[in-house]
């Protein structure tokens, strides 16, 4: 594989060590995420609006209305930064300077190109096995009005950034005295619940498989 | 308390009913999350950055280290775009096209002002206590050379655009006679594990409050 491309517009001034390039680390983490924060440039000021995404192969995929500015702009190439982030733990050290948060976080720029035709439907659907593992097979196809009211755009992992921050915290010398404070982490994860059925849904519907899948992916082992 | 201003730049064009603009959602959004994702413009081209956040009456305070150069560019007063998103669940429809996620997200556009000397600390007191509550009087208080290293940003909380989806899925009349299909949500929440001690905390130190705090706050109850 590939390692990322680290311009200087990725490029990570603080805490480089933090910078990962190789390129499964970026998969990995946009294949736990559900939301990604997407921001470009509008009338010279940023706007960074929440949608959720799919990765497909080397490509980040976004949806959304037609009707939607954001998506449009993005849709007519403005540049795009779309940001991953992952909270895993908060971490107790013994100053505050000192405590900080894990996380995995992906930043990829660039421009998006829109799907069309079977692209379309294709980039639909892994949006939807991405967000809803096996929703797709549930329910009927997407209409061809529903397809002309979406916007499916695909953004190439090419320029990215990605930053990780694991384990422990660490204690400053001047602190090393203060053993006696309690220093570690708490992880933090995004759970599922209990699935709640919709007030039409008979009683003998049973739960789909996709839920399963779903709770499956948001469960703490 | 005052309405949000909903100018051109924080209006929603797309689903604009789900627009709010009560303060207090604003401030209950903010309250809840950890994360915000901030976006400015380098160059032209947007760049989106997660950063710990809090809010302290109607301003959102940010920080980091004085080394970081999204934060010199927003301490020089670069317009910002700072978002805040909170996944509450995942919305199975009947169709695809109506599948949807509960959220409820926050946007602050404005340019930031450094807090300084007094400013600067009860800034870092108020993130301490959003993030890590109770940590601020389990440990020392920031020395002059950390306070030297970090910078503290406020931003009003004055144009702001609040947008919020919750309740169950919508059917399409057409997908009307599938009531045999189970529609509904999976509820999803940022949950805390179990505290991790780093190697060096002696076994009999006991977790501080600040960490049941924690734990409370990031619990489904």
């Amino acid at each position: 594989m590939q390692p990322l491309i680290v311009t200087d517009r990725v490029r990570i001034s603080r805490l480089a060590e933090r910078q990962v390039t190789d390129r499964q680390a970026l998969y990995d983490i946009l294949d736990a995420g559900l939301v990604a924060h997407v921001g470009l440039v509008r009338d010279g000021v940023p706007v960074v609006l929440p949608l959720g995404y799919a990765r497909d192969g080397d490509e980040l995929l976004l949806h959304g209305s037609t009707g939607g500015g954001l998506l449009r702009a993005a849709a007519a190439g403005a540049p795009l930064a779309v940001t991953v982030t992952l909270l895993d733990a908060l971490v107790f050290a013994r100053s505050l300077f000192d405590s900080s948060m894990n996380y995995r976080s992906v930043m990829v720029v660039g421009a998006a190109r829109v799907l069309e035709n079977e692209q379309q439907i294709a980039g639909l659907r892994r949006l939807s096995e991405h967000l809803m593992p096996g929703r797709w097979a549930e329910v009927r196809s997407p209409s061809p009005r529903e397809l002309a009211a979406t916007v499916v755009l695909a953004i190439p992992l090419a320029e990215a950034s990605v930053k990780v921050r694991c384990g422990g915290p660490t204690t400053d010398p001047q602190d090393g005295e203060s053993r006696e404070t309690w220093a570690g982490i708490i992880p933090l994860a995004v759970q599922a619940g209990l699935p709640e059925p919709s007030p039409d849904t008979p009683c003998h519907v049973p739960t789909p498989a996709s839920l399963d899948e779903v709770r499956a992916r948001h469960h703490r082992p």
